[in-house]
Formats: structure tokens, sequence, C-alpha cells
């Protein structure tokens, strides 16, 4: 326990542009990337040095803001034009971000309220600043309600990275720990590698390690034996999209940990902003499942590890059914089974 | 499918010698390599371009009985003395392995038997041939049973590489693919990757690439979607080391698979040769699980994948309880449950 330890962050504001993680450079180096002209953001977007989707949104909201200030002009029409034009730009980075268009419309709505490009400018910074800090109270909020949920469970599993670099600070599956060590609480955490990406090894184990949370990485097949042998009390996971009736979409492997701890007789926890929920989505079953191109399982680095030409299935999530779920923490509190009516309850 | 369609075969006698597939250049290069010293064969074996329990034992007893074959003596005496040395030699390659040392006590048994030197050189290698095509009869058994255990499944999941390469020719849970695509019976098998050494992605693909078997590759995690959303009809995996009761060790990852399978109701199988079986052990309470080098998680190739310095826990094997495996396939015939009963009558 030496004082350096700290949670890192994915992003600072830093007066006049944005300072970000490099966590394309993880776990091998530790850099910062500083962010000037709208291109800078689009740049860092789309070539993955930020991900999480909080974090792209809230990078997006910045840089719109940032190149908004710097926008020399007298017109609010002209400025208007202006805006929509980069709104596209940076929305074409990752098209399929959800938090990165809602963070644009958001600046947008705040737009068409200002009645002059001065105010409009003012007002633009303004809201960016406010949706970093919002999302940094939301993971607050989880983190709490989290630690609350896991009482006095010291050994947890988690797997992917939802954590505080995928977000402004703390996470959600991850802010517990990170809460629990601010406050002393001792979690020892075991991370699945999370193939075939690698979240889990390149960056929760590197993001726990930082902050002084207790964190043993093992490879995603040694999830059983692991439960099993290390008395594992809790599994935590984040969640991309949640249905109406509580089915979750997360990183591929979620529903198999899911699935393991209904065996093994361990509660299986869901971290999930209300942002995350999808009412228009009756069931999992109505949940595209996305497949990858067949290289990120073949290739690693500079090693190929399958023989050329063998066919890969390849998909990046997996829907676990809501009856494996034992309860879902929002920044609002916990939602229990029944979940199609807690979700309601707590979402209406 | 082009007739130069094979089963690739991990060794081959040629006369005077071993001609063996290194096994450590797949799947980027297909490479044989030349046995002629006694010391080419221990390098073989302690470098891993030999590997597979069945296969290392057949190569050590042809290393033997070559090596002896070329020992100039007259005198008995003089020759026993000599053989002790070089099995020991050959012993202590990888000293765990149960088939190495069986091999080479099965070689002295024949050795004790003989009148003269000229009488022991032409047992010892008649014995070594002998234990190969025992070998190859008895993984010929274990596909045929398999495959009639597997009825008309089509669609099966497997984990590491209890292959052809790893015995001398067809495999134990390959063995039914291998037989049945030389009966125009086809499968489509699923490879997991098998981490953290990747025998599913390096070996089992390209092995079953090599003979025509339908195969796509996946990550471990990946496992439960796949059952899933591409209906799996059976699990067959092989074995390290069965328990009285039927609990089997086998690679890291294998508990899980039974247990998605349990979950889906889909058969789980297992390949076992009898020697497999250990009597001695009353449970897999009392089989201890070997835990290996941290870089083998945090590493790959020249590719550092992990934050320096971060705890591992890497157990090479789990072992699967006998309630969650229905069968188990053995060269004399399918046993099922109660396998404390089943593997009694079999096996006394």
């Amino acid at each position: 326990m030496t004082p350096q330890l700290t949670i890192p962050t994915s992003l600072e504001w830093h007066e006049d542009h944005l300072v970000i993680l490099d966590q394309q450079k993880l776990p091998g180096a530790v850099e910062y990337v500083h962010l000037y002209t709208i291109k800078d953001y689009y740049d860092a977007i789309i070539t993955l040095k930020v991900r999480g989707a909080p974090a792209i949104g809230i990078t997006a909201a910045y840089g719109l803001a940032q190149a908004a200030g710097e926008y020399e002009t007298e017109s609010l029409e002209e400025f208007k034009t202006w805006f929509e034009k980069e709104k596209q730009y940076l929305l074409s980075s990752r098209p399929t971000a959800v938090n990165l268009s809602w963070a644009l419309e958001r600046l947008e709505r705040e737009l068409d309220q200002a009645g002059t490009v001065n105010e409009a400018k003012t007002d633009l910074l303004h809201t960016a600043i406010q949706i970093h800090a919002e999302d940094e109270d939301m993971c607050r909020r989880i983190g709490e309600n989290g630690l609350e949920l896991l009482h006095d469970a010291q050994r947890v599993m988690t797997i992917c990275n939802a954590g505080s670099i995928a977000t402004s600070k703390y996470g959600t599956a991850l802010a517990p720990f990170h809460i629990g060590r601010e406050k002393d609480r001792n979690f020892q955490v075991f991370a699945c590698e999370t193939r075939p990406v690698l979240q889990g090894a390149r960056l929760t184990a590197w993001e726990l390690q930082q902050s002084g949370v207790d964190v043993t990485l093992i490879t995603d097949n040694m999830a059983a034996h692991t439960m099993k042998t290390k008395g594992i009390e809790a599994v935590i996971v984040g969640a991309d999209r949640v249905a109406a009736n509580g089915d979750t979409a997360n990183k591929i492997g979620t529903s198999s940990l899911a699935i393991l701890c209904k065996h093994f007789g361990i509660p299986f926890y869901v971290a999930a902003p209300s942002s995350t929920f999808d009412l228009t989505i009756d069931s999992g079953d109505d949940i595209e499942i996305e497949e990858r191109s067949s290289t990120e399982v073949t290739t690693l680095g500079q090693s190929v590890i399958a023989p050329e030409g063998v066919p890969v299935f390849n998909p990046a999530f997996d829907v676990t059914p809501h009856d494996l779920i034992s309860a879902i923490i929002t920044e609002n509190g916990i939602l229990y089974p029944d979940f199609k009516q807690s979700i309601a309850d707590t979402l209406n």
C-alpha cells in the first residue's frame, strides 16, 4: 500500500483541451494523449485510444464543445451549420456507440436554446463538463450500491473491463472494488482475461493493480475451477444492453459465468446504469449479436496461433437470461427479480 | 474433399529410426524430425516436439529399442547395465509422464526374459512395434465405440487435443471424427482454443483440417453461446486420469464444459483408454492439480498481454465430477453410471 495508488481515469479536462489515457498502449506503457483539434478527438475514438461507451460519449462532447469555442463567427446560423457538420463527423467515428450520439444530441439541444454564439459556446462547454460529472456521480452511486449488495463477500470474479477507464471514474462492475478500496474494504478480485481481445488481462488487471485492489488474472476456461477451489462468493459484470425482462447482453463469456454461478450457488450480479436499459426490447432474443473478424481469434500481436484458413466463430457478445441474474445494480438502487416489474418500476 | 486429406500421425518407424512430427512448429510449419541417437529421442521429448502421453511412451520405447540394437557387446550383464542407465536417462525427460515409464518398464520385462544379447535386441524392437500397434488398435476401438455412442449427433464440441498427433493414430476424443470421416459420416466439430497453451487452436484445428473434418475454432469463453446458438448435440473430451468413481482429471476448462452441458441438457462424454483409469484413487478430491508458470498466461509468443507483476492463477487441469459425465468411452466398451460399478466391472 503506497500513497501513489490511485484509481486510473480515462480522461481529464485541462481548461482548454482534453487529456486521455491511451488505452491502446496498455498494459505495456502508460501514456497520455493531449487532444487539441476535432480531428484529434475523432482519431482518438476511431483508433480506440479511448474506449468504453461512457468515456467515448464524454470525449466526443468535450471535442465538439472545445472546437465550438474556437470557431470564429458572429452568425448563430452559420455556427449551427458548422456544428451540424462537425457533429456528423464525430458521430462517424463509432457509428454504433449509443452514448456517442446521446452526448452529441444533448449538446445540440443546448445549442437550440442559445440566443447568441457566445452564449452557445459557454453552454456547450458547460454541458460537456456536466455530462462528465454526471457520469462520475452515476458510477460512484453504482459502486456504493454494489458495495452494499456484496455484504461481506471478499472473493469476487469479473470479466472484461467495466472499469474506471471505460467511464469517467470508478466504472460500473469494478466500481465496488475502487470505492471499497477508498473505504479500506479489501476484495480479492479474479479477472477473466476475456478472449479474444483480452480486456480483462490488458485493462482490468492493470486498472485494479493501479488502484491497489488485490487482483489475480485467470484465463476464461479457469472460471469453474477457480470458483470451486478459491471459494468465489460473487460474480459481477457490466452490461451493454438490458432488455425489458432483464435479459442482459454483455461481453462474450458472461452467460457462461452466469451458468457456472447457478451450478455452484454463487450470486451473479449485473452492474448497469439506467442508460443501459432498452425498454423497446422485450427480451434477449431480440438483441442482435455482432460477429467480428476471425483474425481477432487466430492472431495475437505478431503471433499466428491457428492454422491458416480455419473457420472461426467470433461472436462479440452473448445474452445472459434474466433467470440466471441475482440482482441488477443501477445508480438508482438494486433491482431484484421479477425484473420485468422492478425495471418498469424504476425506469418509468 | 481432395485425395490428399489424411489423418496426421505423430510418428512413423522407418526400419532403423523413428520419424516424428515436430508439434512445436505447428500450425505455422509442418516439419518432421528424424531421430537417430538416444539423445535425439530425449531432446524430442523434453522440448515437446512429441507430446501426448501415448505418443511419448511409443517414442521412448522406439528410442531405447533402437539404441539397444546398436549397442555392441556379447555380455548380457553388460547389456542390462547399459539398458538401465539409458532407461533412466529417457525417464528423466518427462518424469511425470505415466506412459513413458509404463512403456520402458514393459521393455525391461522383455529384456529380463531374453537369453542372449541378440535375442534381447530383437525382442526389444518387437515390443516397441507392438506397443505402437496396440495403441493404434486401442484408438481405433475407442473411435468406433464413440461413433456408436454419438448416434446421429452432428455438431460436437471438444477441448484441448486428445487427437491422432497425441497418440499413434486417431487419438481418443478425436477418434470418432477421424473414423467417421473414413466412413463418410460427417461431423461439424467446434474446437475450444484451450488457453493458455492453445492446444485446441494450434493442434486440434490443424489435425482435423488435415483429415478433412469440418472444424470451427472458438475461444473458450464462447462455449456457452456456441452450445446455445449452434445447437451443439454432444461434447467429447479426453482424460489424463480417471478415479475409481469416474471423476475425471483433464485439461483446464473441461469441468466448465461439463457444467454448461448439464445446463443445456447436452450429453458429456469422456474418451479414456483403460490405461487412464487409476483405481488407487477413490475420487477426484485425491488428484493433485499441477499449477504452471504465470508467463504461460501473461505472454503469448512475443507479446506481453498482461501488466507486469500481476498475480496469476494457472492450474493446468481440473476435475470433472462423475455426476456430470454421461458416459466414458474405452477401447473395451462404453461405461455408464454408476461408474464406480461399471469401472470396477470392466477393469477387474
